[in-house]
């Protein structure tokens, strides 16, 4: 059992904002990321799926049609857009948190690999240089 | 003459667009950067300065004092904020592109430096991790 | 379940020496870095807990408080130490390894977490950028 | 149980390529790496072992020592290599991918560690910025 | 007077190798670099031009047609290449070495911006982590 | 005429420090950095010399003799050392901060590069991942 990884970047705005509560609880509990005008980040997406490698290609999954998969079903969505209003797959008023978008992200690739003789094994995304979230499936 | 550089870092918000244009124009010219509900960045800016070190300590500028005014004239105003909207030193309608905040950063930290025994040389900023622009007061 | 990591960073010295050997045997075991006189190294922690996203805020944890959680506990102590001399809770006599830290970390952050709705999972601390050790809690 | 990674480098040469078929067919599976003239990486290979920390040294395993048996094992081997032609302990016909390549580079470091008080853990090869593949041992 | 930079990435096989040299004489210049099998690496290229931010769009160049330039006129040609064998615009003979190949991919992209209102003023290629050539058109 | 860099690392321990000054003037001065019983950074050193490529061999000059040179005349003497103690070639009572270092540093190696048919450029030396100094010879 070998696991590949295949890293994707998205450029997005979004903030984390409430909106049952007051600016002055937003500010409280999100700090600067509630900034009603928005800020945002240069993510970086790392896409882990595990399986055997084909005895003759020697590939879990053509790493080319794995990119091409996570494109399409994830960062030509998010890419330039605004997490919090332009995204079809992220539920309106779910914080777009990384711990919330790796779990979105994972539901979407796991179905889009259903095909595929290999597993979804784990969604990282980084928001920033020192800040991650990792998924595996666990419910 | 010895040049040191601190960087710090900031998260924002932006897009590029021109109010005067329509909107097929706008994503002609500036593609998914025009997306009128935003899309941001992770940005590094690299702020050198340049002189003698002082024969006692060593030091050209403290670093820490740097870092100080870095962050009190630039980062401060940059950190989370909307690029278009919330910085008063952006004038309206000047596109935020890396290009044109080198110049406005230079332009302030130019001032803020004038009592060092230091000359600032240049502003180095990264939008993303293939994209960088700089600034060394060159007209 | 869902895993959220803060990477913090602290700079310090130290040596690798034991005091019951000759200064021949601590060099030949611990070759360079026995220098009496102390080498350093900038280190980076990262900090993995894990949890169930909040529904409202979507956090395992405030990210800032857990960085608040890791300057109090750990690189407040750490930061521009000598990690041999000046940090109550290495105790005497113990290698300030990256294998010996990664646990003394791991038991400070635990406790300091216990009131908190997520899991410490996991310590990982690197040394130089060819070297990290890492720490889960397996007895 | 602590785990301990070490990182070495190497530089080599390689293509993607099946002699049972035709250049179009290659072509077609392969893409651009079944070029018949090469192309090349540089590889990252992360190491990592698991063990109890020495109660004297604080090491799981003298990390100098396990750099040497990286070199002497795997490195020295594939470094500024043919991947498909220079190195004997990749069977003749194998893929040079990295999935196949720390299942290989696994093998020689399980036999070579078998004499030390430290276990295999995992074999982790960067071949691109983008793509890593990793290994545990996992039948 | 702005300075922009874009980063593009190529994979390729070389050698240093000198027909009318011996194999012995070859080693002893070029080291494992004269592997007659070839080895490789993962290049990083950054392309600096010059000019003033437009007024109206604030480039100095549209990043995404630069980017566009360099993908034609230089890593389409390099990319999965070998540089001694496939590349018609490195001459027969010629060493393709880190300081050869920025100069000739100077030449190639000085003449493909001419008629753009910026002026190429730098070449950095990195080879890898710990080597990289730059080049400003200096004669 | 090229420009080549070779980059080299050293981990070393050091505190800023004035003899002259009580403990407050020196914490005033150089805050954590005075702790009396040192702390420690992992160095980044980028060596850069100027040149033509020679018309054989492409190169400047062979990097692996550069690294050589650097290890030889710098490095050798800084890993693993105390710069306030250790090293012969930084005066006692000098402050080793990156400034100073700099040009300590240019003077070892542009002596040490007279008789090679290149110059040295550029002495560039990270003492963290927010902090480089940098040095061409200027006085």
């Amino acid at each position: 059992m070998v696991y590949i990884t295949r890293i994707e970047r998205f450029n997005a705005a979004h903030k984390l904002w409430v909106d049952d509560w007051s600016e002055e609880k937003n500010l409280a509990v999100f700090g600067k990321c509630s900034n009603k005008n928005w800020h945002g980040h240069n993510y970086h997406l790392h896409v882990t799926v595990k399986g055997r490698p084909d005895p003759v290609t020697g590939f879990i999954i053509d790493v080319k049609a794995l990119s091409k998969i996570i494109q399409h079903e994830v960062t030509d969505h998010l890419d330039h857009s605004n997490l919090n209003l332009d995204v079809e797959f992220i539920p309106k008023g779910m914080q777009p948190t990384t711990e919330n978008l790796v779990i979105l992200i994972w539901d979407r690739l796991e179905k889009a690999l259903e095909s595929y003789p290999c597993q979804l094994h784990a969604i990282k995304l980084w928001e920033t240089e020192t800040i991650y979230a990792e998924y595996r499936g666990e419910k």
